[in-house]
């Protein structure tokens, strides 16, 4: 018999619609969403457990679609930096070191806090997985994982053999809490040649691609150098966009670009922290939505963000293109929350339901403290929640229908022992 | 004889110089520090109070250089709108309608904010501005202020004289708290005429000027076609910049605007938020860096930002321009630091001190939680608290030696009164 749960007196953001309840309930049995609805229960049902959401706001749990998360052992390690000097002088040679129990309490790191900050599925492309998605098995969290894939001697052969290792190992593993993608790391790391192994890798196992595509001008102009194309087209022609591809920065795209993502449906991480950071650019958000593009939003690394949190990025995407194209109704706030939830979950290929409160739905949802003087007055929760809010009032966080996180402790993790693993981890790491 | 206070075991950023201490005191006598030093005290002085910062970082009180308190009462009311739609039909009806209690609820609302996102200073330019005053006075906070200027009849004349009196008033008033800038709106709300006048009125009472100048592209096509000069080159002609100007936004200026403003030693005021979202553009602040103008933050009124929020506003100045450049090493952390807090002092005309932790300087400063996910590992206390940090870790905040936060609780301010008040004000304006 599965558990039911009856959250009431909560303001809920169902995203299934441009609207709110002020005051409303939602019923979970199991790891679903059984029933939505505005105003008191009133059904005849009994729950095994009833929570008072008064004061605060119910919405889904934001998606993260696009990171690194074991990264944040180098939050701070080294900002304001050139890209390539902070790449080859001050990441590579630290990840070189990382060993698979050092990814391993890096990624708790990370999800202990992406949970407090209201994310309930991540994306993770990195090495040594089996570290990351036992993380991922123990903390409670939702994650797409792709084993990174470099198509250069002496490890690319080993690469594809560990991703297809991964994805029969851990797909659908967890409760079905983690889904696998393949992830070759880039065109610039990855011939052609090895991009089309990928291809077939992808519809032998019947999984999706994830890549990072067009990240920085260089990058393209190297593309066009060696390839005499765009990295975009370049993936046209080796057949990588014939497989699902969720395709990470998409920052130098063109218009002719836009077409060939449009025409296969490519989707979309936008990183516009990272984007920003790194000095990488401002992705054509603006043009990718007009095309119809499936776009979710990124944090990327926490080595190049600085967090993880993805009530930033929502803001950030709904602030930045306002202001770089000089229109104050670009990219409003409820279509910066999609990106962040249900347009989030096709992004990641993610069942149709995942991103929103609707009966059918998992039961991934977060709960906010809306009692913050930024929240008044109460004009308009949508606005609100996307330009005044911030992670730090996310308080309670249930994901496949279980609580995870309970006024801002997370019941799956060991906060200080996380601290203590991360810091003895980085004494040996940056010694 | 005044009250002396210790703090002990503080992580501090004293803003001084580009480092911190991982452990140390400070001491207070009155409302001025007297001594900060590493590790522990070992005078022979005894205290009237002992804090213990263990856990957190105690860094100088931050600094908004530019706004409109109470425009939080139109917080969220209407975003992703045209500026002139916005501006018409939303906000200027709805202004038109306040009084001086409606002023005072809505500014004691922001200055609610403000304090428990560590903002102990504020720069205001509205109107019934003994309405602001008072709120200033009792809530504790430092505040400039100005009573905003509209040069066209029937209320041009009265704004000067208002302006006077409310000069005489308030100047220097709450222990020193307040100070008063004159506050001409805007050259295109302000004819030359009428500023020439404002510029006698800031001789004759001595004090600095505040003026929106270029925030949109269209207000300098206006000026040019209106003047045949920018707005800036305006003000040199009519000779406001003989006098000390504090001017807010400059998106749009050009090079040789820029060389003005370095002639004159114009303050600036980047609001990079609330040009974002009303699609203002974005300020040429390397440019104006580069020439060694003085530049603060600001948040601008919270119906185009939509909080007022002086983390953000740092983590984006020390974002965006390094995106909009394509250039990762613009404005670094430590700069956004300074923006936010000695920058910020000087850009305000306030006492050099002001804006750092050393002897001799105003006591306004505040605690920060730094056990937060976020801060781990503890690369660099100057990257954290910049690009991974939030307003949410400010605990305690000191102004003029008084604790006006403690552990998040306002210790001047009647919070749920100020949630109600704010709404019963709202429900009048917006019937």
């Amino acid at each position: 018999m599965e558990a039911s749960t009856l959250i009431k007196n909560a303001r809920i953001l169902p995203m299934t619609e441009e609207t709110w309840f002020d005051e409303g309930y939602i019923l979970i049995k199991g790891n679903r969403i059984l029933e939505v609805g505005e105003g008191e229960y009133q059904g005849m049902a009994s729950f095994d457990k009833v929570m008072d959401a008064s004061g605060k706001v119910v919405m889904p749990g934001l998606i993260n679609t696009h990171g690194h998360a074991a990264m944040v052992l180098l939050r701070g390690y080294a900002d304001d930096l050139p890209l390539m000097e902070w790449l080859q002088t001050k990441c590579w040679p630290i990840e070189d070191k990382m060993t698979e129990e050092d990814i391993y309490w890096g990624t708790k790191l990370a999800i202990l806090e992406m949970l407090k900050s209201g994310t309930t599925t991540f994306t993770d492309m990195y090495f040594e997985m089996d570290g990351v998605a036992r993380a991922v098995e123990e903390s409670g969290i939702r994650a797409v994982l792709s084993r990174g894939m470099i198509g250069f001697p002496p490890k690319a052969e080993q690469a594809l053999t560990q991703s297809r290792e991964f994805a029969r190992k851990w797909h659908r593993a967890a409760d079905g809490r983690i889904t696998v993608l393949l992830g070759p790391h880039a065109p610039y790391t990855c011939p052609p040649d090895y991009l089309k192994q990928v291809v077939s890798l992808s519809e032998e196992l019947d999984l999706p691609i994830q890549i990072h595509l067009s990240e920085t001008a260089g990058e393209v102009e190297q593309s066009i150098k060696d390839h005499g194309v765009s990295p975009i087209k370049l993936m046209e022609q080796v057949g990588l966009f014939n497989r699902p591809t969720l395709a990470a920065h998409c920052v130098h795209v063109s218009d002719e670009d836009i077409e060939i993502m449009s025409k296969y449906n490519v989707h979309v991480a936008h990183n516009p922290d990272s984007n920003l950071k790194l000095g990488s650019g401002v992705a054509p958000l603006l043009k990718m939505l007009e095309k119809g593009l499936t776009v979710g939003l990124g944090t990327d690394g926490a080595a190049s963000n600085n967090n993880l949190d993805m009530f930033e990025e929502m803001r950030h995407a709904a602030m930045i293109h306002k202001g770089v194209n000089l229109d104050p109704i670009a990219v409003n706030a409820y279509k910066a929350l999609e990106m962040a939830t249900t347009d989030g979950a096709k992004t990641l290929f993610l069942e149709e339901k995942l991103g929103t409160l609707q009966p059918g739905a998992l039961a991934d949802l977060i709960f906010l403290d809306y009692n913050r003087p930024y929240y008044h007055p109460r004009h308009n929760l949508i606005a609100h929640l996307v330009y005044a809010g911030q992670s730090g009032d996310v308080t309670d966080v249930m994901i496949d229908g279980e609580m995870i996180v309970e006024n801002r402790r997370v019941l799956t993790m060991d906060e200080e022992r996380i601290y203590e693993e991360a810091a003895n981890t980085c004494n040996r790491l940056f010694a």
